[in-house]
């Protein structure tokens, strides 16, 4: 049986420049899901994550501009509710491309919580922008108002920032791992989504907390909880590259990991995009998983096959 | 082995007083936790639904409020966000109250969809009040632009209608009964969150629809659908009532499907609030229910005793 988890990058569900309208979020999830039935067609058991920026950039937004009339959520609520939104975009495409295939298998979406530890020092230096852009005089009153901190990010626009702790389990996990190896007439799961809503653990309590969790990372965890084998990231890029973006720019079809942590000391993949991506193949292959690739929707099916996309092995 | 369907009426989400606050929703949430975690310590293995009245409100007047900054979501997406929202809420109290005392097992929320008829007449005539007040002039402008349907709710407050369809299945049902007939070691499943998110079955595919399900009846669906045996509904008051409100009012301590259909011909139970109790309640053991409760969260204890509460028996 060939098995993986698929995490679903954000450009797989909203590109830089789609209006993130309903109907625009429908095209590409539907883009994405004919790519994921044809894998499924093929005979592959999947499971899946996905990211969740632009949605849950939405919900934040919405929050804030409505904040006179509605009591504005939480961070972690606002993640929670961003699972709700794509989960049932994302479960009902899937399920109706499969339907179309004469696969009888059911999509569900499972709301999911990630365990952070309240020591990481993600908590201290929070580095993760959020939300819309504000004035420097508008940065000042909302870290007086509402205890945020707000940092520079375009030359005299001011973000929000929040911790982005690492992710250390997943409270669901033996659920999503039931239903997951539950066989080929079982559910396929999508879940983790936007890296899960992180909670602390205090006491014997799961608590939310206020941050974002890199949903590679998060996805990483999982799938080593859940004893899969085979790790797929889909994201923009076909390949990852050494050198990115400089005449020396090179593809790397395959390597180890010993080679990817030697690159990422070296500082070949940037912390904000492909750094992420290496760093959650380490923890997936050094906590047992066989196979790590990083393609794109497109290249997939060429992937599979060997002729694109990189692929890390222990 | 017990085993019993509970749907969680608003009221154990958010009272009519309450500032809808997330602090408010945990305390209420809290609340109706440490009854439902007591029932299940004594051994009963539980499924649940839950209504969204407030929170699908309170995202929808986010959405019109800051619809010219972010693209507002349709309804079913916004029942799916709040599914996320509450779900979210709901599994992390109820995990932690079952922790608290020494019980297992987790608890998980299921992104739901539910059948609705395009042939329904709720369809053409929208009667489900959603949202906030408008005046006439708002109401006719809003009419105009987005093709809602406005009605007069209050003298000269206008509201959104939409259609309430009746809901004709899940498309989870297979799986919520997977799980939820998994055992005693098995989680605690919480879906079908407001009704659920209302869709089409149009040539092999489900379609999203803009609507309102009564979350009763969808719960009596779900029940049916997974053969649960009892189906118990909290709500505000203890008991059913004839004549509630005169002073002939008396409580119902027990019915069968005659009588309750002869109680709801004869216009006891009103519309909006025990009317789809009754019918819920009706559904659920025509389908081959055995027995329903009707009662508050705060009698549950006593009623499963047998000494609060309305039974209803086929």
């Amino acid at each position: 049986m060939k098995t993986a988890l698929v995490a679903l990058g954000g450009n797989s569900l909203l590109r830089p420049k789609d209006d993130g309208t309903a109907e625009n979020q429908y095209k590409r999830m539907k883009e994405s899901c004919v790519i994921l039935a044809d894998m499924i067609d093929e005979g592959y058991d999947l499971v899946f994550t996905h990211g969740n920026g632009p949605q849950v950039g939405n919900i934040l937004l919405q929050n804030e501009i409505s904040s006179k009339s509605v009591p504005p959520m939480p961070l972690d609520i606002c993640v929670a509710q961003s699972q709700g939104q794509i989960g049932y975009i994302f479960q009902q495409v899937l399920n109706n491309e499969l339907k179309k295939r004469g696969v009888k298998r059911k999509v569900v979406s499972i709301i999911t919580q990630v365990i952070v530890d309240s020591d990481d020092p993600a908590f201290d230096k929070p580095t993760k922008y959020i939300g819309p852009y504000y004035t420097k005089e508008e940065a000042d009153k909302l870290n007086k108002k509402l205890g945020w901190s707000l940092k520079e990010d375009k030359k005299g626009q001011y973000r929000r920032v929040v911790p982005s702790p690492k992710p250390k389990g997943i409270v669901e996990s033996d659920v999503i791992k039931a239903l997951v190896f539950s066989g080929l007439d079982g559910p396929l799961v999508i879940s983790a989504g936007g890296g899960g809503v992180p909670v602390l653990e205090k006491e014997d309590s799961f608590v939310g907390v206020e941050g974002v969790i890199d949903k590679d990372l998060a996805s990483a965890v999982l799938a080593a909880d859940i004893d899969e084998e085979f790790f797929i990231m889909l994201t923009r890029v076909d390949h990852v590259y050494l050198d990115f973006g400089t005449i020396e720019e090179r593809k790397i079809h395959e390597m180890n990991i010993q080679e990817a942590e030697r690159y990422l000391e070296e500082g070949q993949f940037p912390p904000g995009s492909m750094g992420p991506k290496i760093e959650a193949s380490i923890h997936f292959l050094k906590k047992g998983g066989k196979k790590v690739l990083i393609t794109s929707p497109e290249k997939l099916s060429d992937a599979l096959d060997g002729d694109n996309g990189t692929y890390i092995y222990p």
